[in-house]
């Protein structure tokens, strides 16, 4: 959080990002820090404020980051990338678990600065009402820790779904569905389905459809068996 | 909002709706309201809370609605059905426009009563750490404001991509995919490859195999051609 004017909004800001599973607040410059208001305000997570860090400049803050993510107010004109929250959230999935994150939360009334926007490797925006979109600074931080965390617990149910032998789906290898559409051309040639002269347009078709249905191992042969007694007629 | 202590977190409520494009507050029995400290933390949405209705009793407030949903903290022993914030926007979304819906949030130290949730048709709890989930009210109705807006933004979105021809990929209907079904197996069985002591497992791996493509309208036509060429032979 960058120069946050009023420590409630830091209090705020500690007991959302706790509820959520997050823990480490920095500080860039607070004017009032630490400050009885922010302690109220956190609630159960005054440890998040205790173990805040101070900075002086955002430069500093960051320094052991690899991924630097302005939190801005829509309608800025900017070079970075402009992610929604969902998309930060799979791209930081995506991303190791060595790589550091760190959100940079602007100014209550002005947010962030060009030059410290230029610090950010991403930009995101929470989608929000175009004639008011004026966030508060603590529900902004809500809103992003709440994605994080679902994001997070979505990613788990998914792992869980994937090695459940139950559930499995797993698409075949490349090799195995150009097999398969090899082996259908051929079929589609003997019975006399297949314009020679333009063979194109109807097998793009056919990728299309058998692609977009992630055939696994075991329909690629129940399928290519079908194959096999057609052209065994 | 019920019994609301803190007339800060009433204001901090109608300024999480209003970035989300929602305007109907009410409030029943709030300790303290109207009050400067409410107008302070709304910012630029203090025309909510002049608009804002006040009961004194959940039951009259929620008299004109058809769905009542119940925003609790995890853990309570109910009768009634738990959603997610997102399962509960998807809820409303597949909902007539003329379907009223009321959130209700609860007290800041207690929530909702049992006679109150007793009047809920649905309960949704908000994600959150195990060990701390105790959010602030405000900062829950801004969770569940944003996912509504978000909802809503993700379905004029799908909207404006099925009215593009383009991209349009709308499924058969059953009547088609189940004649091309009955296709399939006549074909199968043609060719000698359906196990008629027992065709069930094979002809349901079939279906869900093409279940999972969401054949088009033309698909079918070009799988149909395939299998008149096949009993052609």
């Amino acid at each position: 959080m960058v120069e946050t004017s009023h420590p409630g909004n830091i209090g705020a800001a500690a007991r959302a990002m706790k509820t959520m599973c997050l823990d480490q607040l920095a500080l860039v410059a607070p004017k009032v820090f630490p400050d009885p208001v922010a302690f109220a305000r956190a609630s159960g997570a005054a440890d998040l404020l205790e173990k805040a860090n101070k900075y002086e400049t955002l430069q500093s803050a960051i320094s052991d980051c690899q991924k630097v993510v302005g939190i801005t107010a829509r309608n800025r004109k900017l070079s970075a990338p402009v992610v929604t929250p969902k998309e930060l959230m799979q791209q930081m999935l995506s991303e190791t678990q060595d790589t550091q994150f760190a959100w940079v939360f602007g100014r209550e009334r002005n947010g962030l600065t060009n030059e410290e926007i230029d610090l950010c490797t991403t930009v995101c925006t929470i989608p929000s009402n175009g004639e008011y979109g004026s966030l508060n600074i603590a529900a902004a931080v809500q809103i992003l820790c709440y994605e994080w965390h679902v994001a997070q617990l979505d990613a788990q149910h998914a792992n869980a779904q994937l090695n459940n032998p139950a559930l499995q789906q797993v698409a075949a290898p490349v090799g195995e569905r150009e097999g398969f559409y090899e082996h259908l051309w051929q079929t589609l040639d003997k019975i006399d389905f297949l314009d020679k002269s333009n063979p194109t347009p109807l097998m793009r078709k056919m990728r299309r459809l058998f692609d977009r249905t992630q055939l696994t191992h075991a329909e690629i042969n129940i399928l290519r068996g079908v194959l096999k007694s057609i052209l065994k007629q």
